[in-house]
């Protein structure tokens, strides 16, 4: 028996999300169909974070206890051709039994995307949140930077979560402007018609990127203040909060180790 | 009576290409069925130029000559009301009767994507060509080099094309190694795992950029000497070229017009 690290890309548009459920496609089912094909028994594969339907990944990784002296490289060529081509496994590292993709996982890093552009991009309808509105990304920066440092994020937490404690460590928060050369054209302000979000912490709770890039695009169209925030965060209350902002703007980039922390 | 220019974006991916056919889903067809569907006449509505299926456009030209008085902002909005989100109307103006899409058209820009990674990207696939293999960029971009210029293309010439020269002048050939923030990491070679060609020329026979980049790919990988080139475009026979590289990594970025060209 071996741990086996793997490291997994997928476009998530056409699935119910990371986690197996009764009904629907899923990304770990579809991996553990795959491993069972290659290797001849059904393993559970367990996932670094649980990426909501619709949501994608750059970085997720996953472990899984393995009865297979297969090379590992010939196991990620096996496990590719047993996928569609919306998930691909980028790697595969051996790592001591101790290794869990979930618990053993020390820094996260998601990326929101929103296209902030007049009219929407046939090419970012899948990977970003048509925003056709002016935003102040100055206030939206002046606003997440309050959310950095460690907080009871109850505030910006989903219903159905099932994690006891809601503190967790922000360590970077930042919004910038850039471009893409599919949407160049069109942009509502100067500097690019794509906005991009990009949070690390240690955990992140249910939908707490996707509510925190919504309340910092209703600050940024002026209909929450950025002297708002630190009562909306000691509120603990997520009525207080601005709207979820869709899935398809989200992407899970990377998941730390203690190696990569240290 | 008025002539429209219209500016049209779309993911190719799922459409029979541009022109209407008998069969399948066209982008001519979908948008002559929005202007029907908005102004309440069917119109022939000409695209500079007929993508093939699976193609893309960031910045297609269209023109239309319409019986209908609706300020173009309110027209591009119900256009795109009735498209899906795929393609996209980006901008409509005002042309002289004697603007045609095709026919006044003085330059078109066309890129083309490879992803040069060991293992393809879920977010790329349909995007680019996806090339495992280490490429010689500079002897690519010296065989394109040669391409430069005012030649006889039938070397590079699709079948199944109907116009009569096959002459083009090409103004600018380029390739160069880029990168993607969803495809940083596994690069096959140094400098970003995406390889972009950019051309533009007064016109583009049937195939031609595909049909120049697998070319431009046999010699980046050695199966072609950049010196068979001269020899090659003499021949003027398409079996002496390379194969045809596959429809989803070309894009038609850009048509200029005389007032663009001046």
């Amino acid at each position: 028996m071996r741990t086996v690290k793997l490291s997994v890309s997928y476009d998530g548009t056409d699935y119910i999300g990371w986690q197996r459920q009764a009904a629907g496609t899923s990304v770990q089912g579809l991996l553990e169909e795959a491993l069972e094909s290659v290797v001849g028994h059904a393993h559970a594969i367990a996932g670094a974070g649980r990426t909501d339907a619709g949501v994608h990944a750059v970085g997720q990784v996953a472990s899984v206890v393995v009865d297979s002296s297969m090379p590992l490289a010939t196991l990620v060529r096996a496990l590719n051709a047993h996928l569609p081509p919306d998930v691909r496994v980028l790697d595969a590292e051996d790592r001591p039994a101790s290794f869990h993709a979930r618990f053993s996982a020390r820094r996260k890093v998601y990326v929101y995307r929103l296209l902030n552009t007049s009219i929407a991009s046939p090419f970012e309808h899948r990977y970003a949140w048509h925003c056709p509105i002016a935003l102040d990304l100055d206030a939206m920066q002046r606003a997440i930077d309050l959310l950095v440092g460690t907080h009871d994020f109850s505030a910006f937490r989903g219903a159905g979560s099932e994690v006891a404690s809601s503190v967790r460590t922000l360590q970077r928060a930042t919004v910038t402007r850039t471009s893409s050369w599919t949407a160049r054209r069109d942009t509502v302000s100067a500097g690019g018609g794509l906005v991009e979000f990009r949070f690390e912490a240690d955990g992140f709770l249910r939908h707490m990127v996707r509510n925190i890039v919504g309340t910092a695009v209703d600050i940024g169209r002026g209909r929450m203040m950025v002297d708002d925030v630190p009562d909306l965060v000691a509120s603990r209350d997520r009525r207080h909060a601005g709207p979820t902002a869709p899935p398809e703007g989200l992407f899970l980039l990377r998941v730390d180790y203690e190696e990569e922390v240290r």
